[in-house]
């Protein structure tokens, strides 16, 4: 089948095999597929994932055990774990150890014509929420993630970062606290985050005094880090998403004299977002589309300074 | 006074000015001045403090505003917040954006003959706690301050450091948590974190499985939060005690893919551990005491590897 393969830099094949399907699996045909910043992290040497990215997506199912989800369009949770210890039980297998990940980890991805999953990790995507809608599941369902940390705060949250999951993030938190400023370095980005209710102002800008509660770290760089412990107020807590292939040099003692919380926050509940695509709407956040058998151009294209979300549409 | 003044080297003077009362503040004459790791790293820059050092003391009151003050031996909080900010009015102003700390930051501190402090810092010490136990109330006070992240853990507790602090903190959990276990680099230490209950084991000879829901980071050196990051449980906690004059290269990904929430944690509550100093009787940590006079000696004796508590006695 037609995919894109990181072998170690991207390329686009048209004999890829066609995924094998175990009990309990299902094989879905992706319609469109999100390029992640992850996804160019990747290409950096992240997680040394070798093989077919991508793990934004929506499709229908193609093949699968049980017969109610044929033809159905789905979203799906990214991470494939055991099944059955303590973490899949409680938590849908995020932190099984014995995980893959789609497209990230030990599991081809999403820039192919078809994926498997198990259909546990399958979540239906309702007649409301369009295909274009439906691709930001994965990411919002990250950013909503953010308000688990969110622990009573009523106001004063700052993003960092302009980016997709940045703008995605302020979208998670404007209603939930009042006073969310994005901070970042793309006027045009900005005026995004101000059109659905958030303050902003340019990295270059930001006033000194600037201090929040809750810092989201979502600058997808390594200096994301030192600029939270900058504006968070001692006793705060400090959401961290960024994941780089770079390793952070840093001064930590603010975080012991500040008493701060640095909380990693990665993958979050689908079906949440989902229900939440029903009233929000992030496609203004689109920016380019390009067909599977042009996704290096599309992963070229999401690597430009300031680029939104570039999506790839398989069929 | 005698004194132990640091400008920049350390050295021992007779002639460092009295310090000067305003109303509200209480000067306490030392009896006992502990060394702290954070006094090391003074030497070596951390925190820019200039004039002196020490921050763990027993004494008594000499001078105050309130009679029932006079004459009451004491030990002291170490942070003298403004008294009617937020953050005094509700947690003792640890973190007064205009605090000066004794010996650390902006205020003379305990190696010295006297000290000048608010009285709201005081905390009077009862007979049955004797000066060398009393001396240990700050440093166990900070050890304390880590139960307040248990949040309802029961079992699994690694400390890493076998130091004074670390040995503090295993004391301050064992009793609260099941299986705590020490990781070092002493074998005589670890003796005595095994004579209080915990568990040890050499750095060396650590399993590459050890695994725990709480890691404490007490070991004082850069290399600890690494070490931490590679034995916590996904979604599990750290604490980070250590602070350093050094900045640490670290790769953060795993904090974000495996959910891990890094907590600072500074000073605890003096009178807590006055009250605990009743019952636990931590004076086996004290190696050597110094009289003031040798100062200089009393930091070059702490500065050894492994060394246990030094105390510094001023009458």
């Amino acid at each position: 089948m037609l995919a894109l393969i990181i072998d170690p830099h991207p390329r686009v094949v048209h004999d890829h095999p066609e995924p094998a399907r175990a009990t309990g699996e299902a094989i879905v045909q992706v319609h469109t597929a999100g390029v992640c910043d992850t996804d160019l992290q990747i290409l950096r040497g992240y997680m040394s994932h070798r093989g077919v990215p991508g793990h934004e997506l929506v499709g229908h199912v193609v093949e699968a055990d049980a017969p109610g989800w044929l033809g159905r369009r789905v979203v799906t949770d990214i991470n494939a774990g055991c099944g059955h210890c303590a973490s899949c039980m409680t938590e849908g297998g995020h932190h099984c150890a014995t995980r893959t990940v789609l497209g990230i980890a030990g599991r081809d991805g999403a820039f192919a014509e078809r994926i498997v999953m198990p259909e546990r990790c399958l979540v239906p995507v309702p007649d409301n929420v369009d295909d274009d809608r439906a691709v930001f599941a994965e990411p919002l369902a990250a950013a909503l993630h953010v308000l688990d940390e969110v622990r009573g705060m009523t106001s004063d949250a700052v993003v960092i970062g302009d980016g997709k999951l940045g703008l995605l993030t302020a979208m998670a938190l404007v209603g939930e606290i009042t006073d969310v400023t994005v901070v970042g370095r793309h006027r045009d980005k900005l005026g995004l985050a101000e059109s659905f209710g958030a303050r902003t102002c340019l990295e270059a800008e930001a006033p000194a005094t600037l201090r929040a509660n809750l810092v989201v770290e979502a600058s997808g760089s390594v200096s994301g880090l030192a600029a939270a412990l900058r504006i968070v107020r001692p006793k705060g807590t400090i959401v961290l998403k960024t994941t780089t292939a770079e390793a952070h040099t840093i001064d930590l003692a603010p975080v012991v004299i500040n008493e701060i919380r640095v909380v990693g926050s990665r993958c979050g509940d689908l079906r949440r977002a989902i229900c939440v695509l029903s009233k929000l709407d992030p496609t203004a956040l689109i920016e380019a589309r390009y067909p599977l058998s042009r996704a290096d151009d599309a992963l070229r294209h999401a690597g430009r300074p300031g680029a939104r979300k570039v999506l790839i549409d398989v069929g």
